[in-house]
């Protein structure tokens, strides 16, 4: 066998760092060198993950104690706000994939203004390559520091973006409304998160301020090549994984539904992991459950000249882990699709 | 005490009966004399409702041999479609809540359009009064026929009725999000609404062709004076109860925010069973599970000149049984609140 | 109207405290005039539980303002432990129902053993009457100061008291198998009660040492007339509300399973919340969510001179607020089921 | 790349035919030939299973279309009783792994008893292998047809079995209380596993004659080389995956709960897919979900001379496909964890 990828993962016992972990135990070309976790420091991983308490894995250690040295790469899935610091204090020569939001936005005065605070490590920021896969493979496949793109805007981005490089839609009018798992508030105890909070209901949250807003726009205004805004409404709903989009646009003149489907086919024809189902299908999240897909239908709306484009993933795998794998994948020259080749768990 | 009103219910062993039977059995001035089911015909109640097996109520039996001889009302919870003949062969004098789609559309080219084929009745469907209560309360109170209107339309008429009405909103820019509960889909065996089929999972369905659309239309048409055509996509999401509008719209020039949240507050004032949340509070589902109240929201969007309203119900009580013994209390003069000033069941 | 009642209801910020709210609020006869809460204090109650906004209720107060004077009973729902000092410091004529576990054990030693520590109130320990209603009612209804059971207890002991009681079974070889929704962990922030982490799964907990063991033990030894210990495995089940006892037990020689059936019916026969399901029928928590009854039922096992018994409860009300309110009723001398005829939501 | 092994599923549309593909699909060794299934005859297989869309999978036909020929091995997921005809039709030298009820019990007469009528086809009742693949491992490498155990027999089987084999526990004290997850119910519309009907509740059914009870008793019965009987109560819990057998059972004189954690982990030292958790660690159904595993751990009771034994499962994989697989593996000198080196998909 030929050398073995070394990797570490920065926060280990989160969801994303768990998620992580079961997709890099398969890969027989990968070992996992080091695990952070603060309060858990000390612990076998068992204690945090037993589904892994018979795997060959390290101990859980303290941040302070990582020694980077060897490594190839390294998974940072630490809160936001503190990655900033974590980052700049490793090699400068280091491959990260940061899944926090911490280098997602490149203008630091939009950071600001979405953050309260300054960026502590602008010139990092300018670095970043914004890790959506299929829209940035080659800077990413060369770069260094890659900022993992949220869930939402995942799901926002993908349907969207070829729609607006090939101006098939208004850029005034997107609404976006989208649903998503509790399992991406996170795994730190929270009463809001609590079963008996969350089970047999649903709400929106964060209505007209939530932080994805400005990464989506972000890339939707890089792929228009003029601002874009939007309208993004999520909503929590009581189901551990998926994630749901739904968004109505209107289309510029002379565009039909059909070309929309029609440019998807195109633009993805070559990707893995985006499917478009073929018209009058209608994408559900099981059928992306525990994958790296994202899956989009596009339905001729009601009202003239519009239409609802539906897009599905699973917030922990395309959302998170899984798209951090692919980028390391592309950063380190393995078979893209390496350790992402999985089908659903249905039911 | 005085004389009980008599009542019987139409199709008594689905989840609209069985709400129904909830809401009624608590109320001293009302006697259930006869409860309807055909497949379930002669047996006792606690077969398909054991919760009701202490209780004296009739049993079940097949609707040929309803006497509805000295009934006050009726209430008709039957599959859409056979509906027409069973109302048409009842007594002419006999007061009915009509739970089924068959009365909710007055004009019979649109009922044609939507559900393929002639009105059977349209001398009934003419005479039906449409019974969203907060809006047609005193039709309503001397009708003889009402058509109890769906869950998807009295959580999306409810928010926007006012607005249309006073003119704060455009008549061509509203999309509505909506998402149910499973017991929307009823109590039919159908593989699609399975548990294993549905549980950890959430989808759109019926984009774009919904048979709700119509009737919402036919309601906000009549309050804008214009016709309305509007964006409805519903979901599909795994609890029991539970519905959740997120409507996106337009504001006039020179409207904002908060002029919404003022003319709801005026506009509902009096009203018992809708409540204008104060600004920044979001409505969960569970806040109405079990009861007859709808509560709405309204937020100011990121895009300009746009507002995202929202507005919850419990499908099976303000979305049908609710509203119908609403409708009864207002067809019978009983105190309209009666047997619905209910608390939500938390968690 | 004769006089209100007058309530207070200490540490009314958890689930228990909000279940009381749900039950109290309909009572015309009775006034809630104050409501504690430790971390929320100072808070408008809306901030807790939003759906009841519009009531007019008292805004939460620190327990240490509280003032006595004037009230007829207290309910006191805060942690264990913590109890015996709030209690000791209230005056001694006030009436209390406490649904910790304070005071179900009568014995200090039992206690201390179970606990770790000595209570600090052994004199109130020993004047506390255990409140399971039906078992208890004429010492509770003369009571000052009323333990009121844990959720467990309550649904093993229905059950069990009447067999060993008159000998039925046997007492060394009693086997329950209890699982229990999500709400009866309570409300605190705590990582293993999220529901990213209890969803989609099932597990056993605290086996062989859960703290309801010896409260189980006590009432049916006191039944038996002599020790009694009992095998007692909890669950965790991803539901909101509900509790199902599984018991195994041995009849004694010549009992077959329709005597207990019998002894049942004839002993539960005037006891409005207790019901007997006809044989071959199996309880289901949904037929009691929402509700203040348990449903049994008996099966003859397929291991000779055995049977299996089946009792549900709805957790947070025949097991926490809803008997704390029949034993109110019991102490006040209000009807036994005011505030308690109702009826399960199903769906 | 050697010759494939060359497959066919006879009823591809239920839960357990597609585990079956989800299971087989990553095997490059494996080519799967044809795929049945009698009401959906005809169509393409994603319009059952929409995941495999992509998959260069054949048209579902109707068994009667079935050509046998060159196929390797055959896995039987019809219903139960039309399962003994289908395999009386196909070629006597045809390797077939059946996971119906059909062909676990050996004993004619047992069979008669629990589903009441005669097998028709008892010579091969009596060809069958029983598949407990830890247990009958070299019968079934050799076999040519496997009888793949039930669910609930394999939860209750493994832990039970070396017990028994090595005297460690009474024969006639065997309590099994055992949770299913709602996939194990099957993909045919029932009202009963409605979401609405099955959501937010639990319950027991089939109390003290469940199918699987003489499956349990004929495989405890030979590893005891006598008679065993077993008191079995399977309970229905709201979620897709997942099953949990907690068993009670009383210790022969010298024995305690370690001598049972020993005697397993020396029993199940070398295989791969049973594991025995830590002494004090409780299994979760969410650890093994999608997952081949059991694990099993054991407590001390509170009763004296009494342990309690907990053994979870996916009632979908190691409760039937993937158990079925592993099957397959042996019968066909794969590697035995061919395709099952699968971890959970938590949370």
């Amino acid at each position: 066998m030929t050398q073995q990828l070394r990797i570490a993962i920065l926060g280990a016992s989160g969801y994303t760092g768990g998620e992580l972990l079961r997709l890099l135990m398969p890969r027989a070309d990968v070992k996992i060198i080091a695990l952070t976790a603060e309060r858990n420091a000390g612990q076998k991983l068992d204690a945090i993950w037993p589904q892994y308490s018979q795997a060959d894995l390290p101990t859980l250690i303290p941040l302070k104690d990582l020694d980077p040295k060897g490594l190839d790469l390294v998974f940072c899935a630490l809160p936001h706000g503190t990655t900033q610091a974590v980052i700049t204090a490793l090699p400068r020569d280091l491959k990260i994939v940061d899944l926090s939001a911490d280098f997602r936005l490149s203008d630091p005065e939009l950071y600001r203004q979405w953050y309260g605070q300054a960026h502590s490590a602008p010139d990092l920021q300018c670095e970043a390559v914004y890790g959506l896969s299929e829209i940035h493979r080659h800077a990413i496949s060369t770069a260094r520091l890659v900022a993992n793109p949220g869930c939402y805007p995942t799901a926002a981005q993908l349907p969207l973006i070829p729609l607006l490089r090939h101006g098939l839609i208004a850029t005034d009018d997107i609404i976006i409304n989208a649903k998503s798992g509790v399992s991406g508030a996170g795994r730190t105890a929270q009463t809001n998160i609590l079963f008996a909070e969350v089970a047999e209901g649903m709400q929106a949250y964060g209505v007209g301020q939530h932080r994805h807003t400005p990464e989506i726009e972000a890339g939707l205004s890089l792929a228009a090549a003029q601002p874009v805004m939007v309208s993004f409404t999520p909503h929590l709903v009581p189901i551990n994984r998926g994630m749901l989009c739904t968004i109505n646009v209107r289309l510029n003149a002379g565009v039909k539904a059909a070309d929309i489907h029609a440019l998807w086919t195109q633009s993805y024809a070559s990707e893995p992991f985006v499917q478009i189902l073929p018209q009058g299908s209608t994408p559900s999240t099981r059928h992306v459950r525990g994958t790296n897909l994202c899956q989009m239908a596009v339905f001729q709306d009601r009202l003239p000249q519009r239409v609802i484009l539906l897009a599905v993933i699973d917030n922990l795998v395309k959302g998170a882990a899984g798209q951090a794998l692919q980028n390391m994948n592309l950063m380190l020259g393995c078979k893209e699709t390496a350790g992402l080749e999985l089908s659903p768990l249905i039911p």
